[in-house]
């Protein structure tokens, strides 16, 4: 499609934290010349044990900050959040909005070879039952799979151990057997990394559950689908550009909170170190959830 | 002293989330006639991970609510918001105001043998120095120590791991062996537990720290500081009534969320079931951080 106006606006992306810069690297690695606002509410993360209304109340607020900060499109890099408050962000939000899961699902549905499908999360992504539909129901082209081929996993230990810094941890290989043996033992043959905070256990988790099982990163299909998603709508950078000479977009970082270890844990998940963040005040993120009227 | 105005007004507790009922708990027990009325922040815990400026914020609002509520004693139950918040609170709140930091450093002080003193707590509360600047001024009538005497621990993953409920999971065996083993080589001989969470692995850490250690559980310390404090003010409860025939005081709860395994967690913390639990909105936590003027 043609240029729209707007194409030249950034993307918007925000997580519970910082997991969701798995997220934004893997969006920088597709779509390197758009620019990129990244806003992680680090005041009040996890989002993962927490109620459905918390999570949405939290979610309005997270993208009210990010439409203030005229971005083109919304990405729910947060798994809990996409699937708690996704379809109330599509009512509320003046534009576009894309989640984790439906994503995750469609690669999933494509990797599996006919053996049960696994999904690990948090209890509230897990509980909220939307991977589950989303495998049952299936997605554009792909048929849905019967709701015995799907297991899941609760894993709630994993956030705190990869923002501990204890992928190698002897506890964490106790703690990934506990959740992964169920998995394992009913022969899974695709494995949907359900949170953002996973990929950075994707050896250790590998090592669980064999060869036989192939490991969905949501990050990288998310990034597939924003691409698709813009070019569809005439939002892509490059469309309204001479694309030889495009420079690399911008990367920006607004956070509720600065946390404990947060440049360590911030580069782990990034894969350089995290510069130019910006603190946003509990008082900015309370008028930011008065979002504006759909338009 | 005589009864002052108020004495009959509840005791205010608040917590970042669920692990202040164990000081619920033991001011129950040591004060059975007060009415009690605990706020649990359980739609941004945790505290202990988050910045100073984060944790004053929401100490603020969370103090606020209890005002709100007719208090007559604000309790911060919460170690890092004790560490952070507690000299913001007593300038701003209208209401004599209690940390269980100092109860913690006193009852330690008497405990010590003269060997090390050490300190587990979350990366908030250990980073902020206040129970190491507690023991070495001292307390009361009791000189502090040396610097040296003084072994600290960061133990971050505590919390997530009682909440998931795995005491006895031999993860967390492995998790307590790499946090306590620098402090039992140091041969210290008080252990506090620096976080309201940590006394429901009190014996496991019995186990790990041997039987030299006297472990100092800052719930028990607290409550014997608030009944005195009551009894200085003439507050207490039964200054103004017949002592006899006074009926158990009400507890009563209120959330900011109702999150995953509430029950189950709540009743682990509280030696009980909990019950009439009341949720506070995201919009009333806003406006109970506006403090009323002190007076």
């Amino acid at each position: 499609m043609a240029p729209q106006p707007g194409y030249d606006r950034p993307i918007g992306i925000f997580d519970s934290g910082l997991g969701g810069l798995t997220v934004l690297r893997a969006l920088h690695r597709r779509l390197p010349c758009e620019d990129l606002v990244y806003f992680g509410d680090t005041a009040r993360v996890p989002y993962g044990t927490k109620g459905a209304r918390t999570v949405v109340d939290f979610a309005r607020q997270d993208a009210g900050l990010l439409i203030s900060l005229g971005v083109k499109l919304v990405i729910v890099a947060c798994n809990t959040a996409s699937a708690f408050a996704l379809d109330n962000l599509r009512e509320s939000l003046p534009v576009p909005v894309l989640g984790v899961i439906e994503p995750g699902v469609e690669t999933a549905l494509r990797a599996t070879r006919g053996g049960p499908v696994g999904v690990i999360g948090t209890p509230g992504t897990i509980g909220s039952g939307r991977y589950q539909e989303g495998l049952v129901h299936g997605v554009a082209d792909l048929p849905g799979i019967a709701t015995e081929r799907i297991v899941t996993g609760e894993c709630p230990l994993l956030v705190p151990l990869v923002e501990a810094g204890w992928e190698d941890h002897p506890a964490t290989d106790l703690v990934l057997d506990t959740y992964l043996e169920p998995l394992r033992a009913a022969g899974v043959d695709t494995l949907i990394l359900g949170c953002t905070h996973y990929p950075l256990l994707k050896s250790q988790i590998a090592a669980h559950m064999g060869p036989q099982a192939a490991l969905v990163d949501s990050a990288e299909a998310l990034a597939g689908a924003a691409e698709r998603l813009l070019a569809e709508l005439g939002l892509r950078r490059r469309d309204g550009l001479d694309e030889g000479g495009l420079p690399d977009g911008r990367l920006e970082y607004h956070l509720s909170d600065i946390p404990w270890k947060f440049a360590e844990i911030g580069a782990r998940f990034l894969g350089r170190p995290i510069t130019d963040v910006r603190t946003v005040s509990l008082e900015e993120m309370e008028a930011a959830g008065h979002l504006p009227p759909k338009g």
